[in-house]
């Protein structure tokens, strides 16, 4: 009997017009749907941009509960239910599609439930679709490169700490700091602190309804922000190495 | 008069599938294509992607020439040629819709065009079409994340030097190497040393026809590799922080 495959594509970060043609053509494949919701009755970001597609929810889609913990055990045991419930429909035969936010390679739950499922039947065939992640969309929308020619780019969760943070500036150029929600006041007193105001600029649901871009970073202080947003910081002020063997070289 | 805009149209690393919707409409909209080329003649790579979707190329698609060197003074008389042909169009009314592999804002000509053409003519609208980059879409084909929840990740020109990389071990779960080519084997020696041959892999024009995946990079020594390459190192000894504020902290 042919076994069905699990498909994760990758949506992009809110506008629907950013889904790439194959998403698309996996979403209309006659694949199960899947979404992650954080808990029962709570809406999917991820099935919000179907739904701004005027893409019509088939009536057999299966919301999956990834909850937002860091209890290990927690998510092993929804990872689990997750992996069951997608393995049901793949032993029919049938694909299932799972819609993710962003891309599915990075930051995602996908790579939970891929990684799960594989531990529960490792002959399944697992297809990831790339998509765009926000931080391109943030660039394009802000009208500024992420990385010019020999720039460098660090994408790190800003939790690690100010510390963490304020020592990229001698080596990256851009900065993408995510979950900045736990440290934002810090983060922003930091890039006071190194003139950097001017080139930061925080980004929540970029192309979503709710998208919101706040370029004076100094009034989030004391505000809380959603979980999908990102601080964006260019460093011009960094020091470059000089240029060997048609590139560029950091001096000694 | 009615003004054109430029748009931005990244077509994603090569597969034509990974198009974006918004960026398969521009290129319906009736806008005049432009394609960057390196020089008089030579092949389009982004033009390409969307040869490979079935598009004919329109006859008075324009091919602008962006000259793979270091020589400033040289870059910019191209540079200025191209905004000047992209401008003739818009000044009669006309979108541009300029082609562009990858992400448009990501190590890409199109930064260039947009700024010189806003150099010449600041009231010009330019719209920016985020896409896929390359190593998101490197990850699917692999079947590995770009990022776990928590990791951080350097997206860095190799050229930097050896040194430069090494020294991003400390602070980076994945590393993102472009421009691998001009020291493609001391890389590959640090990578050994590092004992990191079994988490790097070498991917070249990811989704095209002449996709060529690596995962015994010591075969590289030596060779020639494309410039439309990276490198992908993964970094499972990484040793992480403590947990704070329900997200991980680098401890001090």
């Amino acid at each position: 009997m042919k076994q069905g495959k699990l498909i994760g594509a990758s949506l992009g970060p809110g506008d629907p017009q950013l889904i790439t043609r194959k998403a698309w053509d996996a979403l209309h494949s006659g694949a199960q749907w899947a979404y992650p919701i954080r808990k029962k009755g709570s809406d999917s970001y991820a099935l919000g941009i179907a739904q701004r597609a005027q893409l019509t929810t088939p009536a057999d889609a299966l919301a999956l509960i990834f909850p937002m913990t860091h209890d290990a055990e927690k998510l092993a045991r929804y990872w689990l239910e997750a992996a069951n419930s997608v393995l049901a429909t793949l032993n029919t035969g049938r694909d299932v599609v799972f819609l993710v936010e962003g891309d599915a390679s990075t930051f995602s739950t996908f790579s939970h439930l891929a990684r799960t499922l594989r531990g529960l039947a490792d002959h399944i065939v697992i297809d990831t679709i790339p998509g765009v992640p926000a931080y391109n969309a943030a660039c394009a929308a802000l009208r500024q490169p992420l990385a010019d020619v020999d720039d460098t780019i660090a994408i790190v969760p800003a939790a690690y700490g100010v510390a963490f943070v304020e020592n990229l500036l001698t080596d990256f150029d851009t900065l993408v700091l995510m979950k900045v929600k736990p440290i934002l006041d810090d983060i922003v007193d930091l890039l006071e602190r190194k003139h950097l105001l001017a080139h930061s600029t925080f980004i929540e649901k970029v192309g979503a309804n709710e998208e919101r871009i706040v370029h004076d970073i100094t009034q989030l202080r004391g505000t809380k922000v959603n979980y999908l947003s990102l601080m964006l910081v260019k460093n011009p002020a960094r020091v470059r190495g000089e240029i060997q063997k048609g590139c560029r070289k950091k001096s000694a």
